[in-house]
């Protein structure tokens, strides 16, 4: 790891990484834009560092750019990440006037996106023992989305397939409420054509996956759904709507949580978690 | 239903009971201040008007009014709430001005609370086919107790027993993020002294209730700690301590949600989601 150089001036260029990072256009986070992966915080920064995602610069308080450095010391994947990397040290004041507000957590990280795998790719890369995957249909919010990295990473869902709809996994949000798990589990789009889409999940089931629709309107229950299926792929949709009739057409079944009368829904994460967990457990 | 009044003085004080919501001092939902239960948009202020709590007040835009009618007219638990109670019909202007944001929603009722029953009320109160209740320590955050209380409901949970440092159930936000279930399912305080805490737990377990306690910190598996239990308590902690050792040592059983490796805990309203569900099917 390199020593942090101190950076003073706001408007130093080496720092344009975090520049404005709230800004509705100018955000470096933005696909269309720059396209920045951006990581904050003590436990996400060092899952960055050891992700596919080549790190750019860091920057941070003293104190945070000594615990990374620990972390690093501990660590040889984090170790390898930071390999050459710049660290600029900057004061929490410097730091809030170039992100554009107070970013208390003081480590802050950017990365260049990489080329996404294929789908083939990703599932290609499944260990043998992989037997839950998620598929998501229409998820538009990026704390839904975030949040369904998170579950899915803790119920051990080997990967996430991405169907049209769905809101932009490598935003800053994302990254943050995931907890940095959407820079670990691997992810593809499936394709937004109804052709792609059913050969991605055909692709799923020669793979001994039984593609699972998550929807309130079906007899059947999620239980009754997995019993007896080796490996499942969870396919929720969005909150409100659901899964569109093509995508559930698609699937082997349809399951539904039985919910008690006069409740609404769950949100679209919290169902996904329990359909990993009824699939995993 | 009363016919609306219109109210175009943003200082009238009939409008005083939604003014200031975000104020972090003066908000009339404060347990120390008035007390408020506030109620937002057309899903939850019909539950409100259907639960137990006195509505004081109604204030809309003209049409989410009209809406407010149309419920009323087909649901007999929401035009008794509302009987003799006053509306005011405001713009968008108006109620931006008093509320201090602007409430898109354009709906927006409070209610008094009321004196919060027993531990043992609660549970006398609970259907002889009631399987499932919900037991929390030190849910410190508005967003996870509105949470767990939407996850509860849902998943047919007949009541929530608060423990020590958990938020205000009542706050607006937990009223929000909860889509009016905390204003519907009975919880009580179970106390924060040990005496209080164990003879509410002890009164669970007179009634059948396994109590088990969701911690990471253990062999057993959330499916084995269920197995075979007729009716559970399914208690969870703070996100980031967990349960205290005085709340687990009152359990019956400790249980994990079994997580992949590197990964962190879900949080708390996910975790106890998937109890609920393991507990309940």
């Amino acid at each position: 790891m390199q020593d942090p150089v101190p950076v003073t001036d706001p408007a130093d260029p080496r720092l344009d990484d975090v520049r404005d990072l709230n800004s509705s256009d100018r955000r470096p986070d933005l696909p269309g834009g720059k396209g920045l992966v951006v990581a904050e915080g003590n436990l996400v920064v060092p899952r960055l560092a050891a992700s596919r995602f080549p790190v750019r610069c860091v920057v941070g308080f003293a104190h945070r750019l000594e615990q990374l450095r620990d972390v690093a010391a501990g660590d040889p994947d984090v170790a390898r990440g930071l390999d050459g990397v710049p660290l600029y040290e900057v004061t929490r004041e410097v730091l809030a006037e170039v992100a554009g507000f107070d970013m208390h957590r003081g480590l802050v990280a950017t990365a260049d996106r990489v080329e996404e795998p294929s789908t083939q790719e990703v599932l290609d890369g499944l260990g043998p023992d992989n037997r839950v995957i998620a598929v998501l249909e229409g998820v538009g919010d990026h704390e839904n989305i975030g949040a369904l990295f998170r579950n899915a990473a803790g119920l051990g869902v080997g990967a996430v397939l991405l169907g049209a709809g769905c809101a932009d996994p490598l935003y800053r949000r994302v990254v943050r409420v995931s907890m940095g798990h959407v820079l670990r589990t691997p992810f593809a789009h499936v394709g937004a054509r109804p052709t792609t889409w059913q050969r991605g999940l055909a692709d799923l089931q020669a793979r001994g996956y039984r593609v699972v629709a998550m929807t309130p309107n079906t007899d059947r229950t999620l239980a009754e759904a997995v019993a007896g299926a080796d490996k499942v792929a969870v396919m929720v949709g969005a909150e409100g709507p659901g899964l569109t009739e093509h995508a559930m057409r698609a699937a082997d079944v349809r399951a539904k949580i039985p919910m008690a009368p006069g409740t609404d829904s769950l949100n679209v994460a919290t169902s996904a978690a329990i359909g990993f967990y009824a699939a995993q457990f």
